[in-house]
């Protein structure tokens, strides 16, 4: 944490603007209603959302299992998994801070009803559910989509969270993101918004200067486990975040944002706490990043602005799109 | 590793390429002889490599030593740390690849100099030296140039390797990166170069397209031992490995790169091996990189080609650099 580092002027490198007159349905897009895919498929003309494997899948479903282990120095084994998209709504235009709470809650409805789905395929034993927003984060095209990659093993990142999460729940019977909520709330230094389900905050240890959390109050696992009155209170905060992200630099936010559950197909998992992480990489404005390089990758991540300055920020950010009339 | 998903058409963001036009001196660059830098000093009229203090230290000499944990879920400690910047050469135009073997030595000699002299400050116990090259990395001045960062607790990156090297260590009385090695030489499927002391590979678990590494064949704990003839031969190498990165795509490559070294300040360390470690963000061409976002940041990384396939290329790669007449 090196806070007088944004004392330094910056020299280097600064992002091109994208372009922000998008329109409503563009025929190129392969992601528009009753446009062709890659692989030739038409897409419905569909209302809400709509959800289809995706035409060039990292993970693939017929992969066979195999492994090797050489001298413990050469150690792999083969993923099988099935990658879907997901368009956020049929209008080209828009991204989730645009869009109205009922049609963010028919994204949700449709996350849902993936996971559940998925869970049902027996070596299925993870699933990621993400979104990457805005060119600068890999994203490849500006229609508001996001991903569900679902594999036969739990990554790297999840393993980790499983021991921590286990190792506390052994100590305390209880989670460890529910003490950590309740006291964030104790000392309000962090939060953003909270309504009767969920909370949003820059969490104590985030590296990405606007790095933030929504976390569910009550310990659940999935999000299979949201009830009808945590969807919508989900659409809410997600709607708040989103559009003070926005409102920040005045910009369509970029970030790559994803929801970290418990494992599937694999028994119960009562240390396991719902939550979605906001990686965001800008730092002074909307065309100047974080650059997570050289020490960060080699070492240790290193912060310029502290969290409860980033909360401040998105907490005084107003809660009105800045492109709303 | 998904080999297949390099079929899928790019339409995602394209970088701008730098300017590759710089004069052998900048009146306006802070790294310059003789220039004056943000602190008022001024460069001395260097010809070889010069090091200073950072102006803009992430890490302060002096921090106080606090520390505090709130329940196990607020843990925090203050670092204390002295941060350096070397300029590789007085010729503003210039770059690693481009500069002669005598002069890179040069470069490793100060790196081995600041090594010894900052390991007899007693509280620092570690040393990272490292690169970022490349506007797309964050570095802020095209200069010719890398940094130190020193401080008195072990990054995350350094603990990690400690325990994993230890282990082997314990079983086998011998460093996993000599063994390591030494299967790699066997297998040649990996290898880009090796010379009396050193070998550059692309490592079996690469994260990154074209992530490479040097090792010593000796183990070395750290740059402190390294020998004459090591220091000719590392630099021998280092000009192998970033012209064959620049004649990759015909560009300046950019990448960040760093020493992985024992601490310091902490006894004797055999089971350590030196090691540097080559960072590069692009993937298809000079403009289009890989995006470790989304999946990669929340779950697990993920390669589009196979690490065989980029020390080929590599491999292939002319060692004359495409900008020499
Ligand atoms: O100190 P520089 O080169 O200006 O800054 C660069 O390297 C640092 C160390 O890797 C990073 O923390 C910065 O984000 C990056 O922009
Ligand atoms: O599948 P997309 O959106 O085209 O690709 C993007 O997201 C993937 C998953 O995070 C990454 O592996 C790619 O590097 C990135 O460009």
């Amino acid at each position: 944490m090196s806070p007088h580092r944004s004392k330094r002027p910056w020299q280097g490198q600064v992002e091109d603007l994208p372009g922000d007159n998008r329109p409503e349905y563009d025929p190129q897009c392969y992601l528009c209603p009753t446009n062709k895919r890659a692989d030739g498929d038409i897409n419905p003309d569909y209302k809400e959302s709509f959800v289809f494997v995706n035409d060039f899948s990292a993970l693939l479903k017929d992969t066979s299992q195999q492994e090797f282990n050489e001298d413990e120095l050469f150690v792999a084994e083969t993923e099988r998994g099935i990658c879907k998209v997901i368009a956020f709504t049929p209008r080209h235009d828009l991204t989730l801070p645009e869009m109205d709470q009922a049609a963010i809650k028919s994204v949700i409805d449709l996350w849902q009803k993936e996971f559940v789905e998925l869970s049902k395929v027996d070596w299925i034993k993870y699933i990621q559910i993400f979104e990457n927003k805005g060119a600068i984060m890999g994203c490849s095209n500006p229609h508001p989509h996001g991903q569900i990659w679902s594999q036969n093993h739990l990554p790297v990142e999840i393993q980790k969270e499983c021991v921590q999460q286990q190792q506390y729940f052994n100590k305390y019977q209880r989670t460890i993101l529910s003490d950590y909520v309740k006291a964030e709330l104790r000392k309000e230094e962090r939060i953003i918004d909270e309504n009767d389900s969920f909370v949003s905050l820059v969490p104590f240890w985030a590296a990405w200067p606007y790095e933030t959390m929504i976390v569910s109050k009550r310990s659940i696992q999935n999000i299979a486990g949201f009830d009808e009155k945590e969807k919508t209170d989900f659409a809410a905060i997600l709607k708040l975040l989103t559009t003070r992200y926005d409102n920040l630099f005045k910009t369509s936010f970029p970030y790559s944002a994803g929801m970290h559950q418990a494992p599937v197909n694999d028994g119960d998992h009562p240390e396991w706490h719902w939550h979605m992480h906001f990686y965001p990489p800008l730092l002074r404005s909307a065309t100047v990043k974080k650059f997570m390089v050289g020490y960060e990758m080699l070492a240790n991540p290193q912060r310029d602005i502290t969290p409860e300055v980033a909360a401040e920020q998105l907490r005084n950010c107003s809660t009105v799109h800045y492109k709303a009339k």
